[in-house]
């Protein structure tokens, strides 16, 4: 019934939203010695999302919002040596260990076995392609496809390259704004599963559900069962 | 002879590293109310070098060396306002109009209307793609790769990609180690098309001349004519 699956990486198949949590703490803690009023975070939030146009996703867009933001917060007083700190800062989480969801390999190890498999993971080109690397789980796809944001142009020309129908496309992932929604609005089918962290931007209210064609599941690990069932009961 | 034919992007087709002249400008004159000790430029481009393996190619990288730079040749003492300035010139790099050379597009007029053309460009992938975008240049490819470094691996994964055998494979670019080199070394043929302005990492010293294969041109006007000779008086 899938001529092509793909994964989403960061908070599907490996923590990330962490590490940019862990970043924003160090951001609370490095400003919390300037008494500065306002809310850090919805403000650090904003700058981001400003600077999405320019700086696209990513720890060095992170941080570059981190130091304009923390400028503004602290009128100019911030230190060089804090400023510094949050270089530091973008060349740690640049380094940062990868970290697997329990069952992720499993999970892929079942997939692969019946159908092909592709990476899509928006943001920087060389982190992504690193944390690929590093991941150990390189042998189980096809392809890996960094993109630098995820439309349902994206997709569109993904599937045109590999040469597959929409409606024979799954792609399985953490945000129903990059991952589900896109997939599902172009005729493909997608598994969501859902991350107790999810980066502001990402979050979609969807009072009437998840549209059709698009299935929930609890933990990665349940994602082989959630294809086969699809594939069983929709496939004919 | 050829089945497929490459070019670079930044200052191959269009200008890039006089912008990134115009940040350096800014940059020392940013630096001149310190009364700051020392070869600017050098130290500027020592921390870029160093940031590579982390930050990898492009504005933002650029960007954040130049704020670390700043702090350490100020002692820390760079105003947040200056800092901001070097935050809104990485917002003004990546936003910078695409001027093209004098004959980029007749040239890849030509060489489109004989072989299949693919853009290899490094640096960052939104900032890359959006350039490709803008360049108006679009319909003279097949594929766009943006590519976090070019080495032989990165050229070998390509011509695998495209089903390409490295001796019907030629690459036109202003590096010698990024374009010329690696292209060489794998058995491909190379147009060499020097810029004026080339960025120290790039600059390699050859005593012995360009490798094998390898072709020097005066301007990216002739490289239609160099190539019609090498498939001449090589092709068979």
């Amino acid at each position: 019934m899938f001529d092509l699956i793909a994964f989403d990486a960061d908070d599907t198949l490996w923590h990330n939203e962490r590490l940019y949590q862990m970043g924003r703490d160090r951001f609370r803690e490095l400003l919390s010695s300037y008494s500065v009023q306002g809310p850090i975070d919805e403000l650090l939030d904003q700058t981001e999302i400003r600077n999405i146009p320019f700086f696209g996703y990513g720890v060095k867009s992170f941080v570059l919002s981190q130091i304009e933001t923390a400028v503004k917060l602290t009128a100019g007083r911030i230190s060089g040596h804090d400023v510094t700190a949050l270089v530091e800062l973008a060349r740690e989480m640049l380094t940062a260990e990868v970290e697997l969801f329990d069952e992720a390999e499993q999970t892929l190890a079942q997939v692969s076995s019946r159908y092909p498999l592709i990476l899509i993971t928006k943001g920087d080109l060389l982190h992504q392609q690193t944390k690929f690397e590093q991941s150990g789980l390189k042998g189980y796809f096809q392809h890996l496809e960094v993109v630098s944001g995820k439309t349902i142009g994206t997709y569109r020309t993904i599937l045109h390259k590999h040469r597959v129908e929409p409606s024979r496309f799954l792609m399985v992932g953490n945000a129903l704004r990059s991952d589900i929604l896109p997939v599902a609005e172009l005729g493909g089918w997608a598994v969501y599963v859902p991350h107790e962290l999810t980066w502001l931007y990402e979050e979609v209210h969807l009072p009437e559900g998840l549209p059709d064609r698009c299935f929930e599941v609890e933990r990665i690990g349940l994602v082989p069962e959630m294809i086969e069932r699809i594939a069983r009961e929709r496939g004919g």
